[in-house]
C-alpha cells in the first residue's frame, strides 16, 4: 500500500504547501528597504499570535536559542531564579540557568504533574529574591498544560518576571499575554506556526525589559539590546527565506482567527484523548493540553515498536517518551496544520498498530470515539 | 476547524509534491538533444504503465482528444463501428464517431451495466464489416468495469481492432495490453498517472496500425502518422514541463510496481464498498470498479447537498451522477495517488455528512467496515 507522510508529532508540524512555496521566492539582500519593509509588516502582525503589544523580537535560531536568550538577557550569574522542572522542557530552563551560574530554585515534580499556583506562591514567599520565574505552558514531553492565566494573575502585580516557554505551546493553548500579565514569552517556528523550524521568537513586557538593561550575564549573539535597537531589522544576517515564510504564516493564522485556532486545538486534543481512552489505554499526564496526547504504553506491548510501525508502515509520525519515559509512553500531536480528518488517520493508524502488536482492538472503536467528539463540539456531522 | 483539501473525484486526482515540482523547472527549447533525451527516455518508460512493447505517443490534449485520434484514425466516414454505450464516456465515443460521419453499431445498456462478451459476440456476428469496436474499460459516470480481458479473446484472433478507453482505468484496473491482445488504448495523466490534466495517450497494435496506415478522415492535430515519423519528438510542440512531470510519475509507478498499484486500487475499492453497505447504502453499478464507488442516494436525501456539503465543508471532493444521474448518485473515487488514510477519510467526512442531512448513521460503521477490510487483506493492522 502507497504511504503518504502525516507528521502527527509534536514539531516539527506539517507545513502548508503555501507556506513553503512563500520560502521558494528569490532571496533578497536583508539591508535593503524592500526586505525592511517585508520583516517590519511581519513583525507587526506577529504580535497577534501572542496577542501583546510588545515587540517581537526573530531569531536564527531554534525555541532553545530563544529560551537562552530569556535566562541570559533577565538574570545575572550568582543570582536566584525559580525554575517549574516537571519533564524535559523544564529541565532545559534549569540547564541553561546553570549553564550562567545561575542559582537554581528548582520546582521539581513528577513528570506529567503540572505546577500548581499554590507552589509558585510558596516558592515566591521563600525566595524573595528570586526575580525570574522560568515555566512551561506547555510540556511537551509529558503533554501536560499549566494553568498559566492563574500562575500569572500571581506575578503581574508584583516585580516578579513571569517567563513562560511557549515553544510549542503557542497557539496550541490560549495564552494572552498583555491581558494575562505575563511577562516573557519564547516560542519556535515549527510548530503551532505552522514553518519548519528555524526561527526563534521572544516578546517581553516593560518590567522584563527593565531587567534586560541593567543584565551583566555575557551574552553576544541573543543580547536583546542589539535586537531592540536595530527593531525591526535583525542585528545579524536574519533568515530571509524563512521571513517570507513567516509572513504568509502569519496571514494564514489570522484569517483562521486565533480563537478559532486555539478551540480547533483544543477539540482535537479532546477527540484524541476520547479515541485514546476508547481504545481503553491510559492517559499519562494529571493535566493533559492539546499540543499532544501522551499515552502510556499497555502492559505487554514493546513502546519502541508503536512508534516505528506507525512510522515506516503507516508513514504516520508520532513521538516516543523522553528520558526515562522511553518506551513508557507515545505522543500523538494534533499541533500545528492539522485537522479532523489527521486525527482521524493517526487513530486509525494506532488502531491498526496496537492490533498488530497483539493489544486487543476493535477496528474503529477509537475513530468513533473520535468522531463523537468531533460531531458533539460542533464541528463535523 | 481548518479545511484542507482531498481530491477523491475520479480524476483530477491527488498530485504528489515530487511530480508538481519536477514540472516546477526551467523550461527548455523542445528542439534539443536535451528534451529529446528527456521524452525518449520518459516514452520508453511510459510502455511499462500499458504493458505493451508499442510505442506510446502523447498529446497535448485532454483525454478526449486521445479518443478522438483513436476514431479518426481508425475509421473512415461511412464505415461501420461497434460502440458500447453504457454512460457517459461510452456515449463519448458515440458522439465522436458521428460527429465524423461514422456509422455507429450501438450496444446500448442501461447505465450501471457492463458489456458481456456475449453481447460483443452478437454485435461481431451481426456486423462483419464493422472492423472497430469502442470499449470503455472503466465507465467512470456509473462506477463500472467491464471484463477487458474476456472481451479481447473474442478479437485478438480475428481482423476486428478491439480499442479501449483507459483514460480513468489505467493502472487502476488490470491492464496487459499485449498479453490480452487489446489493439488500442487511450488515456490521460490526470487520473492513475498522478498528474494534473493535460497529457493525452495513445498505443497501437501493429493490426491497428495497419488500419491507420490506410485511414482518409479528415484530421491533422491527431494524425498519428506525423507522431510515428516524428516519435518520439512530438510534431507539434509538446508540453515541457508536462513531459517532466510525465518522467517523475513513470518513476514512481515503477517503483511502486504495476501488480501493488493494481492491487491498491482493489483494496481501496473494495474497503470504500464495505464502507458505503456498512452505512446502509446501495452500490449504483452492476459490476463495481476499482476507479470510484459509484452509490445511489439514498431516499429523502437532496444528493446535490453531499457533494456540497463533503467539499465545502470538509474539503473531500467527490463527484456527483451526470446526465440523468445528476443528484440520484454520487461517486467516491480511489484513484491515482490515494492511500488508505484517504479512503478512511472520505468515509468519515461522508458518515458526518450524510448525518447532518437527516440519514440514520452510528459514527464510525463505515470507517470500520474499511478498516475491516484493510485488515483482511493484510495491508493494516
Amino acid at each position: 500500500m502507497l504511504r503518504k507522510n502525516y507528521i502527527m508529532a509534536p514539531g516539527p508540524t506539517p507545513v502548508p504547501i503555501d507556506i513553503l512555496l512563500a520560502g521558494a521566492k528569490e532571496t533578497i539582500h536583508h539591508r535593503t528597504p524592500q526586505f525592511l519593509e517585508i520583516i517590519e509588516k511581519t513583525l507587526e502582525e506577529a504580535k497577534y499570535l501572542f496577542q501583546t503589544s510588545n515587540r517581537v523580537y526573530v531569531f536564527v535560531s531554534s525555541g532553545t536559542g530563544a529560551m537562552e536568550a530569556a535566562v541570559t538577557n533577565l538574570v545575572n550569574p550568582g543570582e536566584k531564579a525559580i525554575v517549574v522542572v516537571s519533564g524535559k522542557f523544564g529541565e532545559r530552563w534549569k540547564e541553561i540557568c546553570q549553564a550562567f551560574g545561575i542559582d537554581v530554585v528548582e520546582i521539581a515534580l513528577e513528570w506529567g504533574e503540572a505546577v500548581t499556583p499554590e507552589q509558585i506562591e510558596k516558592a515566591m514567599k521563600e525566595n524573595p529574591d528570586a526575580k525570574v520565574i522560568f515555566t512551561t505552558h506547555s510540556e511537551t514531553s509529558t503533554g501536560t498544560v499549566m494553568d498559566l492565566k492563574a500562575i500569572a494573575e500571581l506575578t503581574r502585580n508584583t516585580d516578579r518576571v513571569l517567563v513562560t516557554d511557549e515553544v510549542s505551546g503557542l497557539l496550541a493553548e490560549p495564552l494572552k499575554m498583555d491581558e494575562w500579565g505575563v511577562d516573557v514569552v519564547v516560542s519556535g517556528s515549527q510548530k503551532g506556526i505552522m514553518m519548519p523550524p528555524g526561527l526563534g521568537f521572544i516578546t517581553l513586557s516593560k518590567k522584563a525589559w527593565a531587567l534586560v538593561e541593567q543584565n551583566k550575564c555575557p551574552k553576544y549573539y541573543y543580547d536583546l539590546r542589539y535586537y531592540d535597537k536595530n527593531y525591526p531589522d535583525n542585528p545579524w544576517t536574519p533568515a530571509v527565506n524563512m521571513i517570507y515564510m513567516l509572513n504568509q504564516s502569519v496571514k494564514m493564522l489570522k484569517e483562521e482567527g486565533i480563537e478559532n485556532i486555539w478551540n480547533r486545538h483544543r477539540v482535537l486534543g479532546e477527540a484524541t484523548r476520547a479515541a485514546v481512552k476508547a481504545l481503553g489505554l491510559e492517559l499519562f499526564s494529571k493535566r493533559p493540553g492539546n499540543v499532544c496526547t501522551a499515552v502510556t504504553v499497555p502492559a505487554g506491548v514493546d513502546g519502541k515498536k508503536i512508534t516505528k510501525i506507525m512510522r515506516d508502515k503507516y508513514g504516520v509520525t508520532i513521538a516516543g517518551g523522553q528520558e526515562h519515559l522511553a518506551n513508557k509512553i507515545f505522543r500523538i500531536a494534533h499541533l500545528g496544520y492539522v485537522s479532523l480528518f489527521d486525527s482521524i488517520t493517526a487513530i486509525s493508524a494506532l488502531e491498526f498498530t496496537l492490533h498488530e502488536l497483539g493489544y486487543p482492538v476493535k477496528f474503529g472503536e477509537g475513530v468513533k470515539a473520535a468522531m463523537e467528539i468531533f460531531h458533539r463540539e460542533g464541528v463535523a456531522g
